[in-house]
């Protein structure tokens, strides 16, 4: 049943891949559509590949100071795959497969805010050292027991910080550093709302996968995963369109699906940890929060998200990671150490989670404006878009 | 291996929901695509969460004369989610989704008659107005063991009467109380046939979950619906296009997918009580009468039912939820107390599928009409949409 | 846990169908996008119940000479569907649909090939046809355990020969035998790179349950298979945007999607026999072949495969199953009697794997051809299309 609940749980995230590319190219013009499908799928062979040449070696075999594990295993070698990993009870290519697709989807998160900023070969070389420097550490830190964050008690249950804080954060470095695409301004086309609604069925019910199937068995917390999933979105979704109503008075394809996929973040870092409840108020809280950025915060920091990676998947995700130090409870899930505030736990794992928040935030800035700063020299320049892409 | 083919319904239910959006904003001018997919993702928020407070409770829980749960649980308050619900092996959590997809799906359904009729907020009061006074009643009716029509031996597998015919009605006095829209005349405008085919091929995955996840376990029960669910379509597709062929000379992709549609509706209420061979008849037939309505009678009774949803879901789960009554037998689930007409069983079984069928008739066009005309006061007649949705 | 995994994987083929239109839809003109849509979806319908009512009892029951089954089950009768089939632990019924989905899905890989170039008279009854005398015999042959070329050792773990040699060979017959298309040239019309990429998707999870359902149990064959086809879909998805750049100074969304299911088609015959590495390799160079074919050996032949379904399915199906005597290895799968040529086994598997290969593109070819040339006497020569087809 769990086997059967993971092979399911790795085709509904790949199938994010792909959803995530649909819903961006529902928001720019047809000439960058073809760019930013091609770039998401390209993900398959340049992260996907290097997950298995490097990745899961670097990220979850052994440990070197808890922040990356080691390279022993490169190219699989020496990793018997058929043998149960660790304590997930799953073979190794299992829950080596099931990370592989969140190794691809990260990038393709945040390549929207790429797509029609930089040429291919610049992406292709920026995808592996960012897979290199920030995402397998991170995956090691948060995820791997001997993690330094995983071992101080940070929850992320199914990637809060590694994923979502990381794609948000690395787009707001990336739209920083390469200067707005050549006639965008701070809003994105007007849509295509097919492509959005599209993108976001693909995306939500792949978060099913996301979420529930983090809890790697199909366990009360996967249910627990599953129903916290869906009523966050909900929540999320009704709250959106509330505030479109009252401060645009309009109600919008692209904002339903916006607000529904603001919820799917802000839930995912705490989707195993907290009630139904929780899950309803986080939906909304991580809706206004990603509301206000994206319609106000954003146009006074004169930030280029024109897709709004950051305002969705990095407000939401910082909002979702710290509301977990508040709404966790043991009565979820007993891994929780601490109950959170509002659960009578004290300020301690809210604490712990700003902490995972900041180290994120801080970690994967300073890295990303390296990398870009590096490949920019590299390049000497010349990173911009050349050709037309059919 | 029941849980894990449990999550995959609910899933595959929740595709329908997008599903049936796609498949009706291919029949239907640009200016309301946006306005079908709004409202039909819009249900996630409104009949999804109305489902968690009250809906669970009101259908499933306890009984009030046969008609209706209590409302001892509502926004879960007193459920243990993870202990087994009823006789159905399953968490109650586990239980509780799949039965909101259906919820959430529901209207849907009918929702797209009203489209391009009716305001947001209508729509709203009317979706809440229509689930705690329709849908709740019926489905504790049908389906709850301790509901009148259950008790009496009324057999209804996936929802022919809970959900086709209640949405079929529910559509049809939409059609008639609503008036018709601004310019639209009888026929849906010309098609987009990807759209088409694209909703087409959502529902029809949609519909396993749908007819072989009613199992709830997967049993022979669950593998015998999955079967004659493809059967049933197949055989309406191919019923569907010689009817075009003969009675339109030409074959059509829309009526292509409207055929596979009208064959799944069909099969709904019997497909885990009849053999392979009965699904392929009742493909046949729910193809022929749809059609028949479709082409000739709709245009006699001057239904503006332009999307068809009467002619599809209505007239076909009536079709199939007393072709249950031909066709059911004992050999296929021993929960068949006694067989159909064609097995032997003489008229009773016949008999109860009729007033299963007349009663959900009479008691949802009756309900829906009250629900429109306090409304239509409620809003002092103003119920028209008034804004562009983009 | 097989059983829930079966019905996915059942779903997942299901998908493959109309995912194999959409991706020939993004290739041709509008005029002839709802033909492929119709002509895929009728096959349902023709292919579907053909193979309930016929083709598994001819494929898969008995056996006459080692080339066909019987027909003593026609139409089911005396098939006992819940008992389990054969070896193969599974509900005959569950056997029969797994089966049943490739039993649709061949036919239309190969049609799109013909979708302009015939009316669906000739369509059904060419279907009909080929099925009766070149699917149900191939699959017999190589699929079961008393056909002739599985009793030799020949290996097709999910469907190289039977399947995309068959439909390769087949497609390229009708592009022979029919002439090209009224305008059309050698070159696909200019694509709709978004129909490309969702009908990539489609058949990408699709294949997940193409592949690893044909271990016919969750097992670790099982999952290799999800990691081979996972992996060779990657490596020809960069060989072939790599190729791209060489040689024609671009890259595109056709070809990221093309590059993908050449190694899709490629690993198909070997992913339940080959190491992760080896799946590495056959992508690669399934990519080289394919590329090499479509864009050079097709037009010095003169071939008119527009939709390069032979350059696809047909070459990379012949590459892949002759790889299989190269990388087969017992460490794998103990199903593999003899190692492949790379794994020290020597040349008998290569022959072997050789003479599968030939034998089923001169069986296809010759049996093909005279199905054509009949059908055309009967036809008197008219079997262009007519109509359009809304």
């Amino acid at each position: 049943m769990n086997l059967s609940f993971m092979i399911l749980s790795i085709i509904l995230v790949w199938i994010m891949v792909p959803g995530i590319a649909v819903f961006y190219s529902g928001f720019v013009p047809q000439r960058d559509v073809n760019r930013i499908l091609f770039n998401s799928f390209l993900m398959f062979g340049i992260a996907g590949l290097l997950w298995v040449a490097v990745g899961f070696s670097a990220a979850f075999e052994g440990n070197i100071l808890g922040i990356i594990g080691n390279f022993q295993h490169l190219f699989l070698s020496g990793l018997d795959l058929s043998s149960t990993y660790g304590t997930t009870g799953l073979p190794t290519s299992v829950y080596l497969l099931f990370q592989m697709m969140f190794a691809i989807l990260t990038p393709a998160l945040f390549l929207g805010a790429v797509a029609s900023r930089a040429r291919i070969r610049f992406i292709v070389l920026f995808v592996i050292c960012w897979s290199l420097l920030i995402y397998y550490p991170l995956a090691h830190i948060v995820w791997s027991t001997s993690g330094f964050l995983a071992k101080l008690g940070v929850l992320d249950f199914a990637g809060g910080t590694v994923i979502h804080i990381d794609a948000g954060i690395t787009a707001m470095i990336l739209a920083i550093t390469l200067r707005k695409p050549y006639q965008y301004n701070n809003e994105a086309a007007k849509g295509n709302s097919m492509w959005i609604l599209f993108g976001t069925v693909l995306l939500w019910i792949g978060w099913y996968g996301f979420n529930a199937g983090s809890a790697l068995k199909l366990n009360m917390q996967a249910i627990n995963a599953f129903f916290t999933t869906t009523v966050a979105a909900c929540s999320a979704l009704v709250t959106w369109i509330v505030l479109e109503n009252i401060y645009k008075s309009q109600v919008t394809v692209s904002g339903i699906c916006t607000g529904s996929i603001c919820g799917l973040v802000g839930i995912t870092p705490g989707t195993g940890y907290v009630t139904v409840f929780g899950s309803f108020i986080i939906g909304i809280i991580s809706a206004i929060a990603s509301f206000y950025f994206m319609n106000y915060l954003k146009y006074k920091l004169h930030l280029n998200d024109y897709l709004d990676i950051f305002g969705c998947h990095g407000v939401s995700g910082i909002v979702g990671s710290i509301a977990v130090g508040l709404f966790a409870t043991k009565s979820v899930n007993s891994n929780v150490i601490t109950n959170g505030l509002l659960y009578g736990g004290g300020f301690k794992q809210l604490g712990l989670q700003l902490l995972g928040v900041i180290f994120t935030i801080i970690f994967v800035s300073i890295l990303a404006t390296i990398i870009v700063t590096v490949l920019k020299k590299l390049f000497r320049g010349n990173i911009g878009v050349t050709h037309t892409i059919k």
